[in-house]
């Protein structure tokens, strides 16, 4: 039976920029003004990461595996360079960004990656040892992590709009602290 | 000047439907099975929660506090539902029930409030008093806490295929330590 790994991290990150861009969209900007956390990150932040990873993260370090192995390890990664690059360009905009890049990584993971080369191993320099599945696998929940924190960064906009409610609300309450427990 | 608020909201409650189905609809089944934390919740079951709460809870609510204002108090709200209601019901079928009864509310929204109706009072059997404003924000922060815990859902199944990026992955972490900060 052929592995379903592939098809299935792909259904994720095929699904990404539709579901930045139904969320994100022409969304006033009042919503666009808050962090997930108070020194974290607003929407348009989280989408410039995301467009860094695709970048230089993702499909790098998978031709990096394939070339060469543990021998060279993953070169660092910037996690805030959207910060500087990003700007002044508007939230839509790197949406759409986002979306493109994605279709071209897509298309270079089906030609770089067959089932057979999923166990084929890198070196992360801080992690160690890591396989090409494991990277391709980091990289769908890493869009579903950064996605989820872009829900929080906007709840904030209403964080005192919903006045007693807010003890419920527990992506209010762990903007502030991590293990609030809704009431 | 006119009052954005409600016009703000309504931005976000429109979205939610467009965002489910752009990450829910025709998603593999194994992504499906997996819970928000361990004894928490499937994707059905956050998709039954907010069918629920659209039946429920803000439109009844918010007649309520229109009609009787703080004298009667909000019924309870059951929050779970859906667990038997929707047992047999696909997820596809549940994300378009839900974007029906959206549309629905969003006309009755439209219909019964106006922005000078924004501070009547209504009583919530816990919380006390709360405003009709406050209930229709909280609408809104309850759409993104819930389609936030839907990725937390959707992460589960690839909790071990990451290996050792699990420790950068605070999506994964928080399911089973709320207080986890990501390495």
């Amino acid at each position: 039976m052929a592995d379903p790994f592939i098809a299935e991290t792909r259904a994720i990150l095929e699904r990404t920029p539709g579901v930045l861009r139904a969320l994100l969209s022409g969304l006033p900007e009042a919503w666009q003004e808050g962090r997930d956390t108070p020194d974290g990150w607003q929407p348009r932040d989280v989408v410039g990461h995301l467009i860094s990873a695709e970048l230089d993260d993702w499909i790098p370090r998978a031709e990096l595996i394939l070339e060469h192995g543990p021998e060279q390890p993953f070169p660092p990664f910037d996690r805030f360079a959207m910060l500087q690059r990003d700007r002044d360009v508007p939230l839509d905009t790197l949406v759409e960004r986002f979306a493109e890049l994605r279709a071209t990584t897509l298309g270079q993971l089906s030609e770089l990656v067959a089932d057979e080369d999923l166990d084929r191993v890198g070196h992360h320099p801080t992690l160690g040892e890591v396989t090409l599945r494991q990277l391709i696998a980091t990289w769908a929940v890493h869009d579903l992590d950064h996605t989820a924190q872009v829900f929080a960064g906007l709840s904030a906009h209403y964080d005192q709009e919903v006045g007693p409610w807010k003890d419920y609300l527990g992506i209010l309450l762990r903007r502030e602290d991590p293990s609030a427990v809704p009431g």
